[in-house]
């Protein structure tokens, strides 16, 4: 019979923004499990909601206020069970302290995932590319993290991210990641030319416009910020 | 503010049965949507529960009941406010009967999600060659929808689908996709050899086997029971 007592480690995620970047959260979570059988996986309740408004209008106010559709994601997953919550979209983290002051589970952070993943790779300083939508690269979500920790970051021009960033980013969201690859690798190139000793993926559209066996062909680190998450949800469930 | 009268349109997928399946589950129902925005894609939950204890081993008494942890699965989703049940298990469907009639919820049934792809594909009769694990194929589920159908229905000896079908199946659920493509094509190949006008992957384990890419070479129409699944819901989703 089921488990009551396990109700709380069953690990949430606040998905759909965007729906591909959750369902491949969900994919690499899986891959990512050291598992000999299905038994020895994560439980995990994936509210995907792409209803979610868009998060970079929401936070210039030309938009709907994406926040209390999470909040509503989050109060489902309590419901059912949930004891953590992950967020595969790295804009979202933008409300990220409104929301987990409130509620009582804990809020995995993606960019405190993404720094560990970077030390995990042995890359403990140096000067870092950020990727992502403008409006993570604008608030310093990344940069405030990363200098507290010790690196220093570093961005593409404004017209290179609409050209090339933005447009990765769009593709996706259109189910044409492949033909996003080749934006989304001229931007990792661009900033490997001016010196970065690595390159995030702050955006979770972006792992899928540079999937995997795309990214040692780079010449210079890629940090994916759905493993990053998946890699701390992991860490979590061992540890809960 | 979210929209409390749309809970009822949200998908609940009950999944872990296994976890990449119900992850894959995830993409393609994303890949599948015709959308041009986040927005546009369909509201779901998943319930991933890889605690479910083993089918097979379940439905041969040598096991624990998968049916309360599928059932408890059910609940989650019906409190978190899904209006239709997808599955993305085939063996789990021998206790569609018994789940159906344990909820008010829709529920959609993979086996009959196929044969409306194998009649959107326009295989409307013919020898449809089965592939699963051995308890799905035992049990008759494909064949008697099959057959009611019209279509004639052919397997692969027992000792071949062992060999084969049950090692691609194994290899996934360890996590080695790359290895599985073998195992799972020799089979495919076996049914075509012996006249098989198409074949059914009817074990959500083997369309990652075999994935979209690998099908055109095959020789023959091979008929995906995830995609399958994801249509449906998206049909429902459209309808509903």
């Amino acid at each position: 019979m089921p488990d009551t007592e396990f109700a709380g480690r069953f690990l949430g995620v606040l998905g759909g923004m965007g729906p591909m970047a959750s369902a491949v959260f969900m994919v690499r979570l899986t891959a990512l499990t050291n598992a000999d059988s299905d038994q020895h996986h994560v439980p995990t309740i994936l509210w995907s909601d792409p209803r979610i408004p868009d998060r970079p209008a929401g936070h210039a106010g030309t938009g709907a206020d994406p926040f209390p559709w999470m909040l509503n994601g989050v109060r489902h997953m309590e419901r059912a069970g949930a004891g953590a919550i992950a967020i595969p979209c790295n804009t979202a983290h933008l409300w990220y302290e409104q929301l987990a002051a409130s509620t009582s589970l804990k809020v995995l952070h993606i960019v405190r995932s993404v720094i560990d993943d970077l030390r995990r790779s042995g890359i403990t300083r140096g000067r870092i590319g950020l990727l992502g939508t403008a409006t993570t690269l604008s608030s310093g979500l990344y940069q405030r993290e990363l200098e507290a920790c010790g690196y220093d970051s570093m961005l593409l021009e404004a017209d290179e991210l609409l050209r090339y960033c933005a447009e990765a980013i769009r593709l996706v969201k259109l189910n044409q990641a492949e033909a996003a690859l080749d934006p989304a690798a001229h931007c990792v190139q661009l900033l490997r030319q001016r010196g970065a000793d690595a390159v995030i993926l702050g955006c979770t559209e972006l792992p899928l416009a540079l999937p995997p066996l795309a990214r040692p062909a780079q010449g210079v680190a890629v940090v994916d910020s759905i493993d990053a998450l998946a890699l701390a949800a992991l860490e979590w469930h061992h540890g809960s």
